[in-house]
């Protein structure tokens, strides 16, 4: 293996602000719901419930970390997958650091978001407000979809052979698991949309579905992203001649871990998104795949960030990025 | 009015890690749930979902800021109220510092949770694993509970008289607000002391139902707070003889915003609260009571930590916090 081995210095970091938002969303109001009495918090007290009023739905959560001294013009924002919110960024399951903090390390501006109806975005009533309920990712499923070993051995916790997933953490990332809902497509792109149009031009780095929520986001506002990396998204849009005009240049780097060929939903996400690279390709855009077994770096899961690796797959995308600026300039 | 104001000198911060962590819970399992197709996401993307499997439920989540030279011992915990996250104490409404961000300038490490069933600390299908459904906070009963104005004046958003909290933020308050069951307290506590055993001894800053919480935990492990503030608790525990013996002395500070002889349930919150506080002064035990009107500063609803002196308040809090460190010692 003749990889070259990317780094982040670890460092402290001087910090001028940690702030959040909730953007996105509307309000909706809700009437003829039965009144009730509940318990709601201390011994022996109660109130009326009334869930006729209004509510907000659709917003999404955003957190903010500023640096005295950024060393990028533009931020990173990242978009989690599905069934998952931004921790995704902030830790590995053995509690490493996350990339949030080492995109910090590398300089950048960081902006954390849990999707609508995820993690501190929130969620509304169903079926009053949203029409179905959510579903929900058990450990098994999570095991599978993850790629950290085949369905038949999660009850041994048998992973595959040179797994670098740290697996005596599963639990620590099955705790992170939220419920989804899978028919809110456009409306997490609109707040997707309003969280770019306050905060871009970004980096948008995205994982899994909010790797399927950037490419279709990248389409719709090219200014407000500067360059867009999917690790693993969850499928592509078919980019239309008039899609990959709006497009131009916007740098893309495609990364993809390994055992892909054992789970046939992971194969026809890779599929269609490399339809959509492929579409760039004939129209004369440069982009950027880092298949890591390709690349001699084997074992990585479907959560990279995770990984026993993640740090130098991050530096790997630190300094791709640092060269699509540079393209870009 | 001759009150003295406190204040945290606005700087950068030295930053040595920002991490979370999920901890407590336990894994439960579903079976005989009904497998169906569904579309997951992408173009045509569609699989099976079997909810059956496993599913960690009961844990909560904790976001971490280390400092690279704490002027403290012992770090701040933020634990927030019903219908809330720890989004509480990131931001103001209107965009300003959380207390948070002032805790770390004024040099301590910060931790702020999401209890269990809240934000990102992620919920459980029901009624297959929690027995209840959840109940929703609307906009107008926030308006009320929170004591930005009466409830028959939401339609026209007139605040009361002198009001602090800042109005024109109030729809950036209610995309906060989330889903919360009232049947989970004694989860919640099971999640709260291992996330103490994990950090503590701590100095625990809890509001509203947060602040329940917090009056039940004290009593339960004494040695791992330093000190206890409670934000406007719901309500407080009887106290036993033996609970005050193993309150020790445990510094207590309890705040009062203003208007909450406008509102029943807070007279009711206050009256158990002041019956617990009163118990430990017949005990001979110190604690210290911020009642803000009565100290001369008027308009604070229930949310000071959003108020437009929540920046003074903070300040308070932090000189009271050292105070109580100096006396411990």
């Amino acid at each position: 293996m003749n990889v070259p081995v990317a780094k982040i210095t670890p460092r402290n970091v001087v910090v001028s602000e940690i702030s959040s938002f909730h953007i996105g969303g509307e309000t909706v109001e809700l009437s003829d719901q039965p009144r009730f009495v509940m318990r709601v918090a201390g011994e022996g007290m109660s109130r009326e419930v009334d869930l006729n009023g209004s509510y907000v739905t659709g917003q999404l959560y955003a957190n903010c970390v500023t640096l005295a001294e950024p060393r990028h013009e533009a931020p990173v924002m990242f978009w989690h997958g599905g069934a998952m919110t931004g921790v995704t960024w902030e830790t590995t399951p053995d509690g490493r650091p996350g990339w949030q903090w080492l995109f910090l390390q590398a300089g950048y501006n960081v902006i954390v978001t849990d999707a609508v109806e995820r993690g501190r975005a929130s969620w509304s009533p169903y079926p009053q407000i949203y029409d179905t309920g959510p579903v929900f990712r058990t450990k098994e499923e999570a095991w599978s979809m993850y790629r950290v070993g085949a369905r038949a051995s999660y009850d041994d916790r048998i992973p595959y052979a040179g797994q670098r997933f740290p697996v005596a953490g599963f639990d620590a990332l099955a705790s992170q698991l939220v419920p989804r809902w899978t028919t809110h497509d456009e409306m997490t792109l609109a707040a997707y949309q309003a969280a770019l149009e306050k905060v871009g031009p970004v980096h948008l780095v995205a994982h899994s579905q909010g790797g399927w929520f950037a490419l279709n986001m990248v389409k719709r506002v090219p200014h407000l992203v500067r360059s867009v990396v999917v690790i693993e998204p969850a499928g592509a849009p078919r980019l239309t001649p008039e899609d990959v005009a709006r497009i131009g240049d916007i740098p893309h780097l495609f990364m993809w871990g390994d055992f892909i060929d054992d789970v046939p939903s992971w194969k026809k996400y890779r599929t269609a998104t490399d339809q959509y690279r492929q579409v760039l390709s004939d129209a004369g855009k440069q982009t950027t795949e880092m298949d890591l077994p390709r690349m001699g770096i084997r074992g990585n899961s479907h959560v990279p960030m995770m990984d026993d690796n993640s740090a130098e797959i991050a530096a790997m995308v630190v300094d791709w990025m640092a060269e699509a600026a540079k393209a870009s300039t």
